[in-house]
């Protein structure tokens, strides 16, 4: 198995990363599909059907917008676009994608206040009450599934209490968009955000999201918002099915083609219940082998399973002899490296690759104990 | 032809826009291959030779960085890593994209200057040296290739006259680098941009710039430079080639495709010359049709031509009827609309693409003549 670059030949890696993720054929058919321009009739006909569909996958009648750029772009952007210069952002962290959220505040000069519990917590309704009676904040953020250590937060539960206060909330969702079940609506969530090489199975270059008319409402009167992300030229060229810049348009196609499989082939209950399965099968898997999971029972995401090294392996050893065999799983995140590994299920992945991944896992895992 | 979007087909329209441009079929080949993750060592091959590519492009030495958004990105990263709060920057303008680098500037609460010539005409020497004894400026931008009006700024002799008064230069290059010679180190230019959907060829989704030593060194001294688009963090994980959020692969993949294409199998010089020729061409064709050139003689671009109305024409209809015969041009930009129209002959084009068009365009005006 090579693992050099080839120009002439695409990658041969089996993903079992949380992100980017496996590409199934018919998105990388779309991506070769030659495009009229960003300024065109087709393309905005394009455009139309890719934020229709993501209003459907998000349950929401939120305007929902396309960036150019990683789910990083739309985290800055929700700083610079919501919070004024004298308001307080709450920033709830449970873990890396958490904490650079926090510093994304930072970096913008805000008012940015960190929350954070103990990896491999979640956050619960409890400790954000204690939080938000700390401080007056105008804005809070948090993520729902934690790439960084496979927690899913207790979103329907957080929420109510987050929005009771009269604060914006700002969700990132980039690991769960399309995989898990979060209704934008119904919880009133002002800003939902995330990247297509998740849950979506597309190619990274591509964020999405969607947008109260109260966070609208709110980017008019917030000062120095920068034109890259502003919020309002965005959604004012979103009325006619355009961006203000020109956007990934192949991605976009790629989009389209995702939506209309995701909606009306699979189903999307049912790719909620394809990644329940993927996420319960691997806990299985992982309770056999002796692997404890890391995050609360309760609170493990579907999408990306971190597991702890209870059998205390050469966890950087295991991944690149999976890398040898075909298969990309990956180490644990900043600090959890060799402490924990992950293994990603989201997209396109499905039982079947799965069980097929961790028959040949197994037997490394078995081969590095002996060698103990 | 159907000018409707089709999820499972491309379009069929030949593009002579300036951006999104025509995509040759290597590049859409190379955008269906599967990839593996950014993290990945393949990745860091491709960015590697992607950014040393860049460097021979540019005839730099300077650190080629990849960035996930559109030219617009960029040129908001140069206002927010290079203009502390207290100093001036001051915006050269020759057109639409001109003002909106100031609009960017405003927009992120920078003391932004604007000086404008009267479109069609170039920024001369005087003109810089003129606006630079008014004030202290630490960051003068301007554009190479104004992609509204068609004027091609005389750089070799502004740049100069910027670096002698000390202040950090920027350039946008968007619709000419790899189409128009610019030799970065021997101007001494602090950051040269472009996204990749004109001269490139490739689809859009994917901005590269040049950055001096300079210009890393200002940035370290500026404060609220927000994350997404700071220098600083993308120079650190330059050198291990890679990004610090996820990049739009498939782009960076067709990048690597048309920089070999572009260097070793066309050659540089000879892609020079080509859009030398297509810009000649375009104007010979123009003059004999009795259509006044935009641009004042002398400043025309080689990628993009724009021609008055001076036959009176209904510009709007003629886009129209050249769209129902397969063919795009544009018209003008904003209040040059119908005043102007304007073909783009960049990227792949050549002279055989260009003269099979003007035989059409030539029809379709002298039949719009014929009915007046």
């Amino acid at each position: 198995m090579s693992i050099h670059f080839n120009k002439d030949e695409g990658s041969k890696i089996k993903l079992f990363t949380p992100g980017p993720v496996y590409v199934p054929e018919r998105v990388l058919e779309a991506l070769a599909k030659p495009n009229d321009t960003h300024r065109s009739k087709p393309y905005s006909e394009m455009h139309q059907m890719a934020i229709e569909g993501l209003q459907k996958i998000l349950f929401t009648k939120n305007e929902c917008l396309i960036f150019t750029s990683s789910a990083t772009g739309i985290m800055e952007a929700c700083v610079r676009n919501l919070l004024k210069k004298d308001e307080n952002g709450l920033f709830l962290s449970i873990g890396a994608f958490g904490d650079r959220w926090h510093e994304i505040g930072v970096a913008n000069g805000k008012n940015a206040i960190k929350a954070g519990v103990e990896w491999g917590k979640p956050i619960t309704p409890e400790f954000v009450k204690e939080e938000l009676s700390k401080n007056k904040y105008s804005v809070v953020v948090l993520q729902s599934n934690e790439t960084s250590t496979g927690v899913y937060n207790p979103l329907n539960d957080i929420i109510p209490v987050i929005k009771d206060s009269g604060a914006l909330v700002c969700v990132d969702a980039t690991s769960s968009m399309a995989g898990i079940k979060l209704e934008v609506d119904k919880l009133g969530i002002d800003v939902c955000l995330a990247s297509v090489q998740k849950c979506f199975a597309l190619p990274p270059g591509l964020a999405v999201c969607s947008v109260s008319d109260a966070a609208i409402e709110k980017a008019n009167q917030v000062e120095n918002r920068g034109l890259y992300f502003d919020f309002i030229s965005l959604v004012k060229k979103n009325k006619v099915y355009q961006t203000p810049n020109t956007p990934p348009i192949p991605q976009i196609r790629g989009l389209v083609v995702q939506l209309d499989y995701i909606l009306d082939d699979e189903g999307l209950e049912k790719r909620f219940e394809r990644h329940e399965q993927l996420g319960k099968r691997t806990r299985i898997w992982a309770r056999d082998m002796g692997l404890e999971i890391f995050p609360e029972k309760g609170y493990e995401s579907n999408t990306v399973s971190t597991m702890k090294n209870t059998l205390n392996i050469d966890y950087a050893k295991m991944v690149s002899i999976m890398l040898t065999k075909g298969f990309r799983i990956v180490n644990g995140y900043g600090s959890l490296v060799n402490k924990t590994f992950r293994i990603g299920h989201m997209g396109e992945i499905t039982l079947e690759n799965l069980e097929e991944m961790l028959k040949v896992l197994t037997d490394v895992i078995n081969e590095l104990r002996l060698k103990k």
